[in-house]
This record gives structure tokens, C-alpha cells and sequence, in this order.
């Protein structure tokens, strides 16, 4: 019985709804806010929610005086590229605005929290000559410099989390969901165009969002205060791959096409990066790929939609 | 006659007070923005002033879809170090956001004016490993970077001046105004305390804010987009010398003692900034020192306070 709150924000996003559940099974007192209650949250003893609207300073420091948490972890936030750049305030003041209410309302409130941040591996570095690669990437930069500055101005205990792709069962918006989601709807007789990847030939660097979960916990107890943590499993795989994966567990012959145009130049590729320090903390991956796949398409097939 | 409107945020602040004073005598349309009206802002012809709240969004975007301006010259902002330790959130409100909100009316309503960012030579570099100086160097630092950012992903036509100690008569609190104010203290017989420097030997490169308007004007006019410009003399006085300039105009004798523990130690001086990249725009500072310092007694004496 771990007899500890933790207030995690974001409970109806992806990384939320199962970081909820994980936290409570392992016997935490949870509360985990939303922006309004879905229907199909997952219950379950230990776990409750409450609205908070994160851009709303004062709500945010009445929740932390109402709950007083030993951690946090701040799940919530804007994380879609395509509409940040139509809305990009909306970004900035739920990204950056939104760590500085949550920091400011630790220290108003004197509560003891630990904090975990999830920034994005979507970030880019901070410089007199940055390379900003879209509003959500700047928002993600400040906000986790932000948090950076501000646990060194006022010795505030936050460690960073930088997840890259994560995946497994639920409402991701990441690739191997929209392939899982595609199959499913292949599956049931609802065919539409191919399947298209922007490219075959690219890499990405997937982990189970389960075990993502356990890495925030790893974090929580055992992260260094101030230290940016890479949060993948270190392996690469190429979206071609990817897609044969998910083909490979369909019922029905499915359609998976690459843009030529978009493949990868030679010499374009970076080795993978590797969670070394999350694994001096005594991380591993527990979950395996075949697993993962099994589990979104488990996932897309239970749905009606 | 310039014919070119130009608004001013900032407009009752000590830069914002002389850069109205001289846009409008150099014949453009000037639009001041304040926070409400204090009695004394300057007036003349071609210059006017609007109430908007910086940090209101739908008004600052009203307010540009009113005014249509072909310059902007952003000097509003908080400015103080001490404040800001208590008052983090108004700080990163006003100077980031504040950037943000003005960056995105510009780019909603369409209009094609340059702005010209006044930050701060008190901020800080930012990279993984930060080293803050204060909430109000994190302010500013968050908020150049952020317009930098802005202006490479919706190609916004902006540039950074980078103001470090402005000098010269009107409401500033840099030291140059607090020695003018004591001494206008003591020469009407209000005796206070000495004066006491933190350090005789700290040097400081000093600009007066008429040259520093000019230096905007440049950088209106000529300065590179996305590009940072240090605003200052290239010049250094020490702490000592600033004070035995403004000593041997008093009318009195005045104290003027140093804090002997927190004097420099050998080798933490560093060679004087110099405002090469404005240089090669045409700039030189054409108000001398003792004119500066003239200037500044001048105004405090003339103040019944």
C-alpha cells in the first residue's frame, strides 16, 4: 500500500487514462483532472477525477490546496502539430502558461509535490539562432525550459520526461493506431483508400505507452531534480515494417502504400537514441512489440465508431 | 514627413515617454498604448495614446485592427528584478504572452508592420542546462526567444533590440536616476542617509534613451528580421566614477559610501559589450555623458515630490 496522492493532469488523454489506472492498481490515491468528464473514463478504487481548466490560474491553486498531492504528473496539455499552427495561443497558454500555474500554485500553496513534467521529444533546442519546427514544438520548448528555470530560481523539485512515440491500446493519434484503426475498419467491411506512408524507409523509435507509465513512476521516485529524461525504447523501426506488422494480424487483405517522393536522403538517419539514463534508474521495456500490436488492434476492434 | 504610423506600447514608461516624443517630431502618426492615463505623458502634435491591456488579447488584436500601424514598437512589459521573485506569473503574462498576443494580431489581421522587440540585455542563454537569474531574466528570455521563433515559422518581420542601461531624464529607477534623485533630495535640505553603491569598482555601459529611441528607429528602418541588436554605448564607467560625475554638479555636499564586501574580484570583469551590429546600421550615440548626466539633475530637481 503505497498510501501517497498523485495528482496526475491530462486523466482523458492517451498517456492519462492508463497512467490513472496503472497509479491506482499500484495503490495510489489518484486524482486525475479533466477539461470535462467523457463518458468512458476508466474507474476504479483509489481513482476519482475532477474539472480543472489548466489555463485558469486560480483554479489551478484552489485544486493543489484542496488535494495537496505528494506527486504530480503533468500529463495535460495541447499535443497535435497540424492544428497548433491555426491555434497558436491556445498552445502557448496551455504548454507554457499552463507549467507556469501549475509551479506557481506548488509554490503559493507550500505543498511538498514532486513534479513530473511530460515534454515532447518534439522539442527543439533553445538559441539565439533556433530552428523552430512548428508552434506545438516552440510551445513544448518553452514550457519545459520554463519548468527548468523555474525549479532552478525557486529550487522547486521537477524532473522532465521526454516521451518519443508512444503507443498501445486507447485514443492515440499516432501512427500505429491510425494503422490499427484502419484495419479494424478494413476488417469490418468499411474499405476506403490504401493505407499511405509518408515513407517507407523512415525510422521511428516506438514504447508501449504501459511502459512509459512505469518510467514516470521511475521518475517520480528515483529521477534527478532538474534532469530531462528521454523516455523510448531505444530500438528503431521502419514504417514500412511498422505496417507489415499490423498487416500481418489482419483478416482481410489491406492496401499499405509509400510516398517515394518523401523517401529518406542517404545519410539522413541518426542512430537511435537510447534511454540510458532511465536505465541507470533501472528502467526496461517490458512490453513487446507483437504485444503492443495485438493490443491496438484488440483495441480497434472492441470499438464501434 | 514621414506619413507612416507607428505604434508604441509602453508609452508612459521612461523609453516609451521619449520614443512618442520623438516619432511624433519626426513626423509620424503615433499611437501610444498605456495602461490608464497618467496626468503627466507628453503631448504633441501627431501623437495620441489608447488604453489596452497587453495582456488581453481581443483587445491588443482590436486595437491593431483599429490602428493598422506600418511600425510596432513593443516597450511595454514589466521591467523590475525584485518585483518579480514574488510576482513570476504577471512577468511571464505580460512579457511572454504579451509577445505572443501582439505577434498573432499582427498575423490574423492581415497587417504588414515590422515590430521592433525591446528586450533585455538582463536575460539569459537558453539551453538544457540554464542558469537563471531571475523570474524577470526568465521572462525575457522566454519572450525574445519566443518572438525569434515566431517570426521564422509565420515568416513575421521582427527585430530584437537588446537595450542594456538606459540613462537620462524622466520616471526611470536605473542608478543614474537614483543618484539624481538623491541629490535633488539633499539639495533641498531632506537629508537622508548616504548613498551606498554595492561596489565602487562594478562597471556599467551606460546609453542615454535618446540615443536608444534613435537606435529603434534604425533598427525599424534597417535592421536585419530575426536578428538580435545590442543597444548600448560600447562604453563602461565604474560605479564610482558614475557617482563622483553626478556629485560634482550637487549643489551640496553629499555621502556616497561602497559596500566594501561586495566589491568585484580580480578577473570576473569582462571586456565591455560593443553595438557593432547597429554600428555597421549608421549608429552613433550623440549624447554625451555630462549632458546625460545634466540632463538627469535637471529633471529631478525640477520635480516637487
Amino acid at each position: 500500500m503505497v498510501n501517497k496522492t498523485i495528482l496526475i493532469t491530462g486523466a482523458a488523454g492517451f498517456t492519462g487514462r492508463h497512467a490513472c489506472s496503472y497509479f491506482a492498481a499500484q495503490g495510489y490515491q489518484v486524482v486525475g483532472t479533466v477539461r470535462a468528464f467523457p463518458v468512458d473514463l476508466p474507474q476504479s478504487p483509489g481513482l476519482r477525477y475532477v474539472v480543472c481548466d489548466l489555463t485558469d490560474y486560480s483554479s489551478v491553486l484552489h485544486l493543489l490546496e484542496q488535494i495537496r498531492p505528494d506527486y504530480i504528473l503533468h500529463l495535460g496539455g495541447k499535443n497535435a502539430v497540424k492544428p497548433s499552427w491555426e491555434q497558436p495561443l491556445d498552445y502557448m497558454e496551455t504548454n507554457v502558461m499552463g507549467v507556469f500555474y501549475l509551479l506557481e500554485a506548488i509554490r503559493t500553496s507550500g505543498i511538498k509535490a514532486r513534479m513530473v513534467l511530460a515534454n515532447s521529444r518534439l522539442r527543439f533546442d533553445l538559441t539565439d539562432k533556433p530552428q523552430p519546427n512548428h508552434p506545438y514544438g516552440l510551445s513544448k520548448s518553452l514550457g519545459g525550459t520554463a519548468a527548468l528555470c523555474w525549479s532552478r530560481l525557486y529550487g522547486q523539485d521537477i524532473v522532465i520526461g521526454e516521451p518519443g512515440n508512444l503507443i498501445g491500446p486507447g485514443p492515440s493519434t499516432g501512427i500505429c493506431s491510425l494503422l490499427g484503426h484502419y484495419i479494424s475498419r478494413e476488417e469490418q467491411g468499411r474499405s476506403g483508400p490504401p493505407f499511405r506512408l509518408s515513407s517507407g524507409e523512415e525510422k521511428r523509435d516506438f514504447l508501449d505507452v504501459r511502459d512509459a507509465v512505469r518510467a514516470y513512476e521511475l521518475l517520480l521516485h528515483s529521477g534527478d531534480s532538474g534532469v530531462i529524461y528521454p523516455i523510448c525504447s531505444g530500438h528503431e523501426l521502419t514504417l514500412r515494417d511498422t505496417a507489415a506488422s499490423f498487416a500481418a494480424l489482419s483478416k482481410v487483405p489491406v492496401r499499405i502504400e509509400e510516398d517515394a517522393q518523401s523517401s529518406l536522403k542517404p545519410g539522413s538517419v541518426e542512430p537511435a537514441e537510447q534511454p540510458e539514463a532511465l536505465m541507470k534508474l533501472g528502467f526496461q521495456p517490458s512490453v513487446t512489440w507483437e504485444q503492443s500490436v495485438r493490443d491496438i488492434m484488440a483495441y480497434w476492434r472492441s470499438r464501434r465508431d
